[in-house]
């Protein structure tokens, strides 16, 4: 079985703070070792229509999906969904097996 | 500077057959090399309320936002958005630096 992702597109508040947001979620993976890779960024190019107000986009992914039911599961991440889901004016999720079409290369 | 990602989120027409919009993608990204990575997806996961209706997650990833900009104005790249975007229900599209916290291991 292939890897997990777990992908966030969010809108935050007006008054949060996202380096705060962002200090979490390095704590975060930096101490479950279930997340295999945390990659995220902040729309600076795409057109403002097709954008629809989201501002972030989050990456998690898993070794597989018992890894993410787990992780989903875990102390660390159900304290830091306390405080992230205050944080959000709008989100979307998804969760999948990744199709890996063409894999990354170094 | 390091990669760059577009990520779209999808909800595709009742009456599209994703296969054909994927082959479409695989062709596409095997054609042109500035994409130096391709992962898809459809959700089985999250909740409804999270997921909003939306169904999949396409992400490419350029080795630069240089590399992006030309994928954009790549003549295989117009011809296939002509047809993806009349497959689409509603989308969400994000074009960002990745930040990369926890880099992929093999």
């Amino acid at each position: 079985m292939g890897e997990f992702i777990h992908l966030v597109v969010v809108k935050f508040k007006e008054e949060v703070v996202v380096d705060d947001i962002i200090k979490g979620l390095e704590k975060l993976v930096s101490e479950v070792d279930l997340v295999k890779s945390f990659v995220w960024g902040t729309d600076i190019e795409s057109m403002e229509m097709l954008r629809q107000g989201f501002t972030h986009a989050l990456m998690m992914t898993f070794g597989s999906k018992d890894d993410f039911n787990a992780f989903q599961a875990h102390p660390n991440h159900l304290e830091f969904s306390a405080t992230f889901s205050t944080a959000i004016e709008k989100i979307v999720l998804l969760d999948f097996p990744a199709v890996v079409v063409k894999p990354p290369t170094a």
